[in-house]
This record gives structure tokens, sequence and C-alpha cells, in this order.
């Protein structure tokens, strides 16, 4: 039962192009905390969750459930739910260290988003299946390929411009999966607060790394048969040229590059 | 160290058309195990990895690096190894189950795709990370980002008339990050081979589960106070009414629903 796959071909310039326009589409997205009460069109709800389901998964077991909440006052318990767990987070659990390194974020437990944002939706990985005769099916790598398709759902609502904050509420799965009514194999991953971004919002300000912190090159040298090169790539439109850095290794003397640009031989 | 957030903002009617387009883009990707050997454009691979970069973290800590393979040698050392493991997964770690359960994906340890692929990306997630004083520092939710950050990879190259299969090399990843030289808070957790569809290539005749399958309503009954609706969504293009399911429960007599449309009521 394989079928023939063929898929839509760009010309290399639109590739590009394309490639590049999505990137400035995603590079905009933010984690807004600060969510206005207008309604947004439903369809784009079914819309940004149609499109999730189409990520992959492993042995393609496609074990989310997304829970959509409108209702007022199924917000506020999840709200009520939510902030007392997560001032016992703040005050308790999570450690002075987890607690300083939220604090350039300035996030709290006071969640006024899950009120005033028109949607929430709720993501639950099904941590195993259920067989037609009732047995338990194992879901293999259920919550990466339900992150996998948080990915698609995030780049979805970025596209359709709205906003969210990815959360994971620390401890409120139990409680919350009660609310909901889900059943005992579906597990709480992720909440997203969904809307508009309200009127006077703020963002922390962050950077993000650039691409050559992120992406590592790995290819055999070319003059010498036992050598690798790592090839530190710089942003290509913006330099005529790349800096080499050379670690001989062979199968006896395997040598590791701790910090590249001081220790390594810089070639060009 | 707070800045203003402003986000681009369409009209009603272009969400949803963006919305539709974007979901019919994704839905058309497929993992595809036949990847030609044709060279693909570099500045799209780089433009695909910084879109990846966007993606949200826990607490900010950006835990991936993204390893970028073209080097024919380096790509077939990658293929040995996985291809030595795969073959023992097979034979002997996965259980019969297991292998049962990917018979319809047709999938066995031979992948030819790691030596046709012309890109192979390597994604290891940071497990912890390394301050300026050397001590360590915890990376919260470090798996999930990484995922959320490879669906915004796959969106990036499905948008970009790329194809690849996710891919979670079982027990290779310690020789592979040998291999490629990553530090020891490195674990690989994806591994994407990246480039066209080779001509006759084909993919398992697999269905996706509908909308209401994996989308559930949460809503309050208008009429009862202590009572909760689910509410099944149906596509509302291609629906004139509801059905809506009504489960009565309160703090003290809590029901959950296990097969809703025999067991609960339906108004329309
Ligand atoms: C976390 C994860 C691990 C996967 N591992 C493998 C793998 O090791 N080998 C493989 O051929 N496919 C793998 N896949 C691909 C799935 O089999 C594929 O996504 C699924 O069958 C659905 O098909 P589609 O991606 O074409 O929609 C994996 C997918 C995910 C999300
Ligand atoms: C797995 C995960 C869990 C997160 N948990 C929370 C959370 O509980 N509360 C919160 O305010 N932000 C949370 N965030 C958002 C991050 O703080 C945010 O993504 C990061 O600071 C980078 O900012 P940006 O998303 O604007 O790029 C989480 C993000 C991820 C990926």
């Amino acid at each position: 039962e394989h079928i023939p796959f063929s898929s839509p071909r760009y010309p290399e310039n639109e590739m590009i192009k394309r490639s590049q326009e999505f990137y400035e589409l995603l590079n905009q997205r933010r984690s807004v905390r600060f969510i206005s009460n207008e309604p947004v069109p439903r369809q784009v709800i079914d819309n940004v969750i149609k499109t999730a389901g189409t990520a992959p998964s492993g042995a393609h077991t496609e074990p989310w459930s997304f829970v959509v909440v409108q209702d007022e006052e199924v917000k506020h318990r999840i709200r009520m739910i939510v902030e007392e767990e997560e001032e016992v987070n703040y005050k308790k659990r999570m450690g002075d260290k987890w607690v300083n390194d939220l604090k350039k974020l300035k996030t709290n437990w006071i969640k006024e988003y899950l009120d005033t944002a028109p949607f929430l939706i709720l993501i639950f990985k099904k941590v195993y299946g259920i067989t037609s005769s009732g047995r338990r099916k194992t879901h293999y790598y259920n919550e990466i390929s339900v992150s996998i398709a948080c990915g698609f759902l995030l780049a979805a609502l970025q596209n359709a411009g709205l906003v969210t904050v990815t959360t994971t509420p620390l401890n409120c799965g139990p409680r919350l999966r009660t609310l909901l009514d889900r059943p005992d194999n579906e597990k709480l991953l992720m909440l997203l607060p969904v809307g508009y971004p309200s009127k006077d919002s703020t963002v922390p300000d962050l950077k993000r790394k650039p691409l050559e912190e992120i992406m590592v090159e790995k290819i055999r040298s070319f003059s010498h048969p036992e050598a690798y090169c790592f090839f530190l790539s710089l942003e290509q439109h913006s330099k005529t040229h790349f800096d080499w850095i050379v670690s001989f290794s062979s199968a006896s003397n395997q040598k590791s590059i701790s910090s590249p640009v001081t220790e390594c031989l810089c070639m060009l």
C-alpha cells in the first residue's frame, strides 16, 4: 500500500526567497503574555489545529488531543487552578535558581491572559493508545511528536497574525485533566492562550542566538584524508569568506574542540 | 527591560484565508524515504535552520545545535553507524510488537537516503548549559523546546519545497555524537535527511485523523449551571448543525465520557 509521491517544486531563486520570507515571518514571533479579549474568528482556530494535526508522529500514532476552551467560566476555573499551583511553584517547588532564571522574563504566578484570551488551547499527549480489543498500544516518542505538532500550531498562529505564549503548567496536569474530563491515557503537555496582543503589550527584550552559534558544519578536509574540518558558517550574504577551523583527528588520536577559534588552525 | 510589542494584523477574511492556505501547504508534507542526490541551494538550508532558531524555549535557553553534513564521507560513516544499530534494533531491541507496528510503513534498517540526500541535519538537544564561570545550568524542558524547533524546521522545509523524514536513530546517539565531535552536554534527538524526493519515490498510503478526532471543545452548558457540555466540533464549513454532547458533572458527581455519542444526551 505504497503510493507515488510528488511535491511542489520551486525554482532555486524562489526557494531562497520563500525560505527567507518564512524565516522573517517566524522571527517576528514572540511569547506574548498580555492578550486582548477581542474575539477571534473560530475558523482560524480550527485551521491552526488542523495544521498541527499534519505533523509527523512516531509510527503514525498521532498521539495528540487539542482541547479548545472559549467559555468564560471554564477559562476562569483553569486560571484558578493554574495560579494556585504556580504560586506554590514560585514560592516552594522551583527553587531559587529557577526563579532567578525567570527574572529577566518578569513572569510570576498571576496569569490574567487565562481570563482575557478568547481561546485557550490545551494540548494533551496520549501516552498510550487503546486498540479496538481494549489493549494498550505503545505510543513511541509521544512527547516529541506532540511537541513537533505544537511547533506546527505555533507557526500557524504566527502566520494568521495571532499570538500566544507556550506554557507548561507545572503540577497542574492532573487537576486540569479532571476539569476537562480527559481520559487516563492523556497527559497535559502545553497550555496556549490564543488571541491578539493587547494594546499596550510588552515583551522581554531578548536576543536570539545568531546562526553561527546554533549551526555547526561537519566536513572532511580535502587536503588531508584523516583530518576533519569544522566550518563555522558565517552568514553567507554578509561575509565574503569563510573561517575554516580544522581539527586533525584520526581513529587513534581524536581531539574535540572546546574553544574552536583560539585552539585551531585557521586557514584563509 | 521590557519593550513594546506589535505584530502584523490581517483583516478577518484574510486571516481565514492565510490559515487555510497554510494548512493546505503543511498537509502536503509527508515523510519521504527516497531522496534524490540533486544539489540543494545552501542558503535554503541556512534559512530553515535560522527559522528553527526562532522557536520558543523554556526560560529562553535555546538548547539546540544543528549539525549540517554535506560531505560524502561523513554521510557514509553516519549511514554505517545507523544501519548497524538499526539492524540490531529491528532484530533484537524493538520486539515483535514494535516491528509489527512499523510494517505498514515498510521501513527497515537500510537507509540509502543517508548517502543520497545532499544534506543531513542532525539535531542535538543541550541537556544542560554551562555558565561563564563553568557551572552547569539547568535547561528546563529541553527536549520539548528542541522538538518545537524541529517543528519549525519541518514547516520551513515544506515551505521551501524540500522533503525529509523525521528520524530518531535509536541507540546511535553516542556513536554519532563522537563522530561529530559534539560536547558531553549534547544528546542526539533527531536526524533529518534533506533534499528533493527522488523521481519514483513512494510513501505509505496513510490517512490523517479528521479534526473532530483530535479537537475537543469544552464549554459550560447555558441551561444548567452545573453541567458541562462537550462539543464535538464537526467541520463547520461542511455541516449546518453541531452535535452537542452533554455530560452533567458536578463537584460531587463527576462523570467522564468514554463513548460520547452513545452515552450522552444529544441536542441539536
Ligand atoms: C518522533 C518521531 C520519530 C520517528 N522516527 C522514525 C524513524 O526512526 N524512521 C522512520 O522511517 N520514520 C520515523 N518517523 C516518521 C513517522 O513514521 C511518520 O511521521 C509517520 O508514519 C506519519 O507519516 P507522515 O510523516 O508522512 O505524515 C518518526 C516520526 C517522529 C515524529
Ligand atoms: C517548553 C516551554 C515551556 C515554557 N513554559 C513557560 C511558562 O510556563 N510560562 C511562561 O510565561 N513562558 C513559558 N515559556 C515561554 C518561554 O519563556 C519563551 O519562549 C522564551 O522566553 C523565549 O521568548 P520568545 O518565545 O518570545 O522567543 C515556555 C516555552 C517553552 C518552549
